[in-house]
């Protein structure tokens, strides 16, 4: 079912681990023009565009609140009660993650510390298409709320007929967000970033998105927006050894694929029995799957890798920095400690991915396409800035000041010595 | 001296807190092809952008380790004894910084937690000039250390025999830098980010640089590499009443205006007699210094505003978010929490920014042109990422897995609901 590479040379495994390269260029060029018509003509140009390419009307203003409101009543009981349970255990998990402030004197006199402030004003985007991914929705929402941020603003583009999904809508309502606007796409990222008469300029957009999305959020950067991180197509990588189960683990390299046929689906292991198990069970599971076209495709870009050992599993999974890695094998905890570069990590059999996306309380917008080797997942750091603070006493001074001015004068910065000096003077003279 | 804008109205700060602009079209243009060709040709193309911009041969091969060890001897025992000391108290300060392991049970047999991770690779650049900027190497390499950081690669373009200052050189050494290359500009960025045959491919570069640097660093996300951020003119915002030491202040000023004459300099107060004052010191400090037309030039630039009050100070100073902040007022600490958007606050009228900037502990790579709303400045987070785990039980699986299964299914995501499906009909059935 996937194609199988048995013993790859480790001079191999580069290659192995590249994920397929998207020609940006020309999305650059498109996502460009966009920003350059929005940045001139405001709403009239985010209209153009949503016309243009969504096939939609953009009506000038956020939904109204009691659209907002109104939404609940259209989701069921025990969906609202589902969200809500997530939602505790996100609230729950992201709640941990503030800082704590925490004075360091470094030499007497002289203290340091950092305190985090909420990033004013943020922006979300929620794609549309045929799935309404609520849960983005909280993932993004909740540390938004931990953090504090004063304004957070969302942008999901509306079916033809104008509407957004309902569910959307809830989890929107139960992260408090009350500015909501019924637009997609570049024309989305570059009114949040640069601000229209009825939307507000942003300081830092989150969100995934296909690739015109992305090339927007890239774009935005250049002008001064912040993003959460680049994105590609979503991934797993699973790691099993004979301990697993070939059910859960084909079910859970299914659970990737069914996102698009360019999700990235790598199993590992270092026997062959279980790659040839989780394969006949993908075929059988295959064939439940409402997505099982989609599924297909992503499938025959997929690849089983037959390792020597367990070690060059874990070698080869830090090598690929998969968004998600899960450890199907025996007393996974134990590998803990090798892992080097992954989104998020999920151990044994019964911590399946599907639990992270959605409830379990950890954060499901993760770097992909190997952005693992350098970015985090979205956590509360992410909507918050850190200031550093100092108070230095004229001890303190007295303790550094030498030092401060020895330096200063060897980078030829003598003002910057100067300011020393005054002070030092000032004190001995007194 | 500095021009001063008395009660502005509020409706007049958003454009009194702009920085001027900076056309990058053209700088991206260049730094684009720079890319393109060392991704092509690799050091051949670093050699001949060393040469056409710099007018320096690059020799294709990191500096010896000798070179680096003997840079010592240049150096004297007073600056070494002065570096060593900042050492100790930026070591101290970021080492507070490191994360420690929070596990959360969200609900009962659902655990989740983050750890970090060095970033395996990274870059640092440091500009050539008039001034050896070894400051920064410390501030860059001692959090490096801390995260753990595999390889550690240090950019710098030498003078135009082709050296590198001995200071720079000795400050790589104390922080474990091995791999220093002669180069420098947008072809160093390119060949960090691209990877050449010398040079190798990091996954997250620092530093600062002129627009050109900065420039490179912003193509450089476009083809997958991580920045710390982006970078803009220096800047200082002090804000001081009464109580302040107008030579202190005005010394604080000229060492911020020094840096270039595109520094950004503000003076808040509600104070006339104090901007006065200032003023008066201004004009005489500024003529004993050696870097006075720079100097003159970043003033002619500069602003100082009078408020009704303190508290229209420290908003003003909120909507700016400057690098540095000084708040040379009576009980400054009383005014952290109205600080929202600021990279780093010095507090008093003895700590002065240069002390931050050399050796009080905290980090001077900081958000300059704005970017301080949303970017913190560097430290130990910078250099690592934070990877989550969750470890779910059978029991974790049953208290979350049927509200999994009813949001998967209510986002169309059939395999994903799957993946828990298989898992509790498993364990129903035992």
């Amino acid at each position: 079912m996937i194609k199988t590479i048995r013993y790859p040379e480790e001079s191999e495994w580069t290659k192995l681990a590249e994920r397929p390269a998207v020609n940006q260029k020309d999305l650059f060029d498109i996502a460009e023009n966009v920003f350059k018509d929005i940045q001139k003509d405001g709403d009239k140009a985010v209209s153009k565009y949503s016309e243009k390419f969504d096939g939609i009307h953009y009506n000038f203003s956020p939904l109204g609140l009691n659209v907002i409101e109104d939404a609940k009543k259209e989701v069921s009981a025990t969906l609202q009660e589902s969200i809500k349970q997530a939602f505790r255990n996100i609230l729950k998990f992201h709640a941990s993650q503030a800082e704590f402030v925490n004075k360091i004197e470094t030499t007497p006199g002289v203290t340091c510390w950092r305190e985090s402030r909420p990033i004013e004003k943020v922006g979300i985007y929620i794609p549309g298409g045929s799935a309404p991914l609520f849960s983005t929705v909280l993932m993004l929402g909740i540390p938004a709320i931990i953090a504090g941020c004063k304004e957070v603003v969302l942008c999901t583009p509306p079916d033809k007929s104008g509407q957004i999904n309902p569910i959307i809508l809830y989890a929107a309502s139960l992260v408090r967000i009350t500015k909501v606007y019924a637009v997609g796409g570049i024309q989305a990222i570059a009114a949040m970033s640069l601000g229209t008469e009825s939307i507000p300029k942003v300081d830092k957009i989150f969100g995934p998105g296909n690739q015109y999305v992305t090339a927007a959020k890239q774009i935005a950067q250049l002008y001064g927006t912040a993003i959460d991180m680049p994105a590609g197509p979503s991934e797993v990588l699973v790691i099993a050894d004979d301990t697993c189960d070939a059910e859960f683990v084909a079910a859970d390299l299914l659970s990737q694929a069914e996102h698009g046929p360019d999700s990235q689906v790598l199993l590992l292991s270092p026997k062959s029995a279980v790659i040839d198990e989780v394969n006949k069970e993908l075929t059988k599971q295959l064939e439940e799957l409402p997505r099982k076209e989609i599924t297909k495709k992503a499938l025959q870009n997929s690849k089983a890798i037959l390792f020597n050992s367990l070690d060059d599993c874990i070698n080869f999974s830090n090598r690929y920095a998969p968004e998600h890695l899960i450890l199907a094998i025996r007393n996974a905890e134990d590998m803990i400690g090798k892992i080097e570069s992954a989104g998020s990590v999920f151990l044994g059999n019964y911590s399946c991915e599907s639990l992270g996306d959605y409830a379990s309380g950890t954060n499901h917008t993760l770097p992909t396409n190997g952005f693992a080797r350098s970015y985090s997942g979205v956590s509360v750091d992410s909507f918050v800035k850190k200031i550093t603070f100092q108070s230095v006493t004229a001890k303190g001074l007295l303790n550094i000041g030498p030092a401060v001015e020895v330096m200063a004068e060897a980078e030829q910065l003598m003002a910057h010595k100067n300011a020393v000096t005054v002070r030092l003077n000032k004190l001995n003279k007194q």
